[in-house]
């Protein structure tokens, strides 16, 4: 009799634990959200970063000074640790302003918008004259051979798909141009490459982003045209087909050189040596100030340390902000954190990269199997004051190599709106004016209150 | 025996009816939004209508001119009908730029940014300058008297909490010091009003705003002062209760003007006398563009009508897009249409106003009753691809009126997303740029969706 009061009395303290640790759970989201919207410290940062390191491409003077400018900032939060981890990276000088010119027998020369590719290399003093192939598709550009090639230029230019309603599909649609069409037209013998710049809307600013060379295949200049250009370009090409393009870029890859990925950890109090990664990478293209990639999201990594400290949040298991090296070109700061991680034995957890623009979250996304997901509809009441849902998916490129190392690690991910990303893209337009404070917040918060759930309660 | 076969084949044919139909249903649904997304007629009309009638607060040349405008595009749209309804307006004039100064004897004069509440007098040529007394909420003003008060001025110094997470909800609690502020100071005897400005942002622009007098209460006049200026003038009053604010204002009440409601339609090829009706507001507060509030919703209204005639969708009832006047300050532009469609013995099934911005839509809301509301759940999955949701609401300040006339009106109404709006709304800030085409066609899309289903199949 004694035992079955005691088991009767076990659940009847169980029922009164139950919603008050629900009411516990609500309450520190809320206080969360309530403390990143009503402070500007990660918003303040962003606008300096932006504005005094534009241009922090991995290699630059202006990447060293954001390391240097991100360290500095984590040491003053009093954190358990800061530091730096060393990542050799790939240099590369854009030159002069680039020209671009379609010269046409019926209307003249046209100076048009152009930005050079990503580690390109340069037409030399005199830049290239040549006449344009246009290829609108791969299916095109099969139907293309040496012979109607050579010597010319290939003009890729199909656009990203405008009625698409996820940008990021659009955007994978259309980016084999960029990173293989220097290649694919070399093989033809192509003498330089132009492509359609990855820009979802019509516009004048021509959009960069790396652009890979293969070995054996000639390496030959390649630039981005912007899409209003592209189009006035199709255009007279129907009317002229002996129309002929000039560019000229003095780009050029400089030395290897030292940098670093920027952490900065509260140690867990029950596991110290096991690990919740939240990450953002902080080289950004050199023709912006890299405000919505990425800056916001580092800063969004080291806010979520802000708010743990600020609320007196202790975490069981140890929370780092990683501001990544070298996305854009290599991914070699991923690489080399997933490396050392595991050259230090240490245990991942989870790790989240935002790395998708700071615009409004719609949701999170956690690649769990089916048992953890299962768990994660459990919080889904907690984020829908905040229509916020949570979703299958994650991960991010500089996080994603963790997962070789650690086949548990559960990768997560922060969904925002997608529309107006794809404007901004590796184009002189990501500047901090498109950055609102509110739904970069809304972001951070998103963030911490998930990595506050998983880091108490686990999946 | 063969009445049985009848009803066996009337439900085999009705089988093969309903998914037809759903998937008629969701192609023309396609059809508008990838029509509406590759488009840009509606977003460089509103670039003009921004650009060249900056300031069309009623009673003004450049609301005359986007009466104009707007009725001259839709002239050229081939619609069944397009007129102009007459509306009687107030007028009312900012005069010179405003001034506005703390004087304060411990930090010297300091200029702050302050904006004329609209419909405000102004102080005179010599300006007003006063001790302040500070009340932060509406208790705070209870505890206030006549002594305390007469020959001051009183700051309204609530904010817009900061923290919600519906900005219009923040709104909504804090736009009592705006609209009523300068009528319950002046009962104390107050000589002018300071209003925090209603921004949900701590920054340097004021928003202005109506605000309304009350028979039998001595007119005062009434600046807003912007939120980053209101928290230092809150800060100076702790340490130092006796400064002094002067501000000089020259704004005045004009003569009632003529203006009309801007109305085209498309007529029902079934039901011509029975409408529905999309509508936004032409007029814009006179310190900014009116990009968002309202152009943005006008345009989208204009885009509905486009939309059916470029897809060749042939309403069954007639729709119509209404470019309301007069919201911002008597609303006597909604007023004026609700009472002539009931003069004409009209027949009004539905009504939407698009007037929270044109970001990114999250919902469409109808007003109906539980049979209604599950008939429109099953169309929910129509807008599942476009991450619209449908949910009970909608309405509009000028579509409300309709509702006296016609009680089995349906209102609707399209929710965007609303994390930027209110730090744009009435004031300078709110401009063109502000406007990105795909949120803007998103929500034109979503609307004309909307409509082509309840006029369609009703509910």
């Amino acid at each position: 009799m004694k035992k079955y009061k005691f088991i009767k009395w076990f659940y009847v303290i169980l029922l009164l634990i139950i919603p008050w640790r629900m009411t516990a759970q609500q309450e520190v989201i809320q206080q969360i959200f309530r403390e990143a919207l009503t402070d500007y410290t990660a918003y303040n940062h962003l606008q300096w970063l932006t504005e005094h390191t534009a241009g922090r491409i991995c290699g630059t003077p202006e990447a060293a000074a954001a390391v240097e400018y991100t360290y500095q900032l984590m040491k003053q939060m009093d954190l358990d640790s800061v530091w730096l981890q060393p990542v050799q990276v790939r240099s590369w000088d854009r030159g002069e302003p680039e020209t671009g010119r379609i010269i046409s027998l019926n209307s003249g020369v046209i100076e048009v918008p152009v930005t050079a590719l990503g580690w390109s290399i340069g037409t030399g003093n005199n830049g290239i004259t040549a006449h344009v192939v246009e290829v609108r598709s791969k299916k095109e550009l099969q139907r293309l051979n040496r012979d109607s090639v050579a010597g010319k230029l290939v003009f890729f230019n199909q656009p990203m798909d405008p009625a698409a309603i996820s940008t990021f599909s659009a955007y994978g649609g259309a980016v084999w141009q960029r990173t293989n069409g220097p290649v694919l037209a070399a093989k033809l013998g192509a003498a330089g490459c132009l492509i359609r710049s990855l820009s979802i809307e019509i516009d004048d600013i021509p959009h960069t982003g790396i652009t890979r060379y293969q070995e054996g295949v000639p390496k030959i200049p390649a630039v981005a045209v912007s899409t209003r250009a592209s189009n006035m370009l199709s255009r007279m090409l129907k009317s002229e087909p002996g129309l002929r393009f000039y560019f000229r870029t003095t780009c050029k890859e400089g030395p290897e050189m030292n940098s670093y990925n920027v952490i900065g950890e509260i140690r867990g109090a029950d596991h110290k040596n096991q690990f919740i990664t939240i990450g953002g990478h902080l080289d950004a293209w050199d023709t912006g100030q890299g405000a919505q990639d990425d800056g916001g999201g580092c800063m969004q990594a080291i806010e979520v340390l802000r708010l743990f400290k600020k609320l007196g949040i202790t975490p069981r298991h140890t929370i780092r902000a990683v501001m990544f090296m070298d996305e854009e070109v290599a991914q070699r700061g991923g690489q080399m954190y997933a490396k050392t991680a595991d050259h230090k034995s240490e245990v991942h957890l989870a790790a989240l990269e935002s790395d998708r623009g700071v615009f409004r979250p719609m949701a999170l996304a956690v690649s769990g199997n089916k048992k953890q997901m299962n768990n994660l509809k459990k919080w889904a009441p907690l984020f829908k004051p905040y229509q916020i849902s949570l979703v299958h998916g994650g991960g991010g490129t500089d996080v994603g190599p963790l997962k070789k190392y650690y086949p548990d690690l559960l990768l997560m991910g922060l969904i925002p709106d997608d529309q107006r990303y794809f404007t901004l893209h590796h184009s002189a337009a990501d500047r901090f004016e498109t950055v609102n404070r509110r739904e970069m917040q809304l972001g951070s918060a998103a963030i911490a209150s998930l990595v506050y759930l998983f880091d108490q309660y686990g999946l």
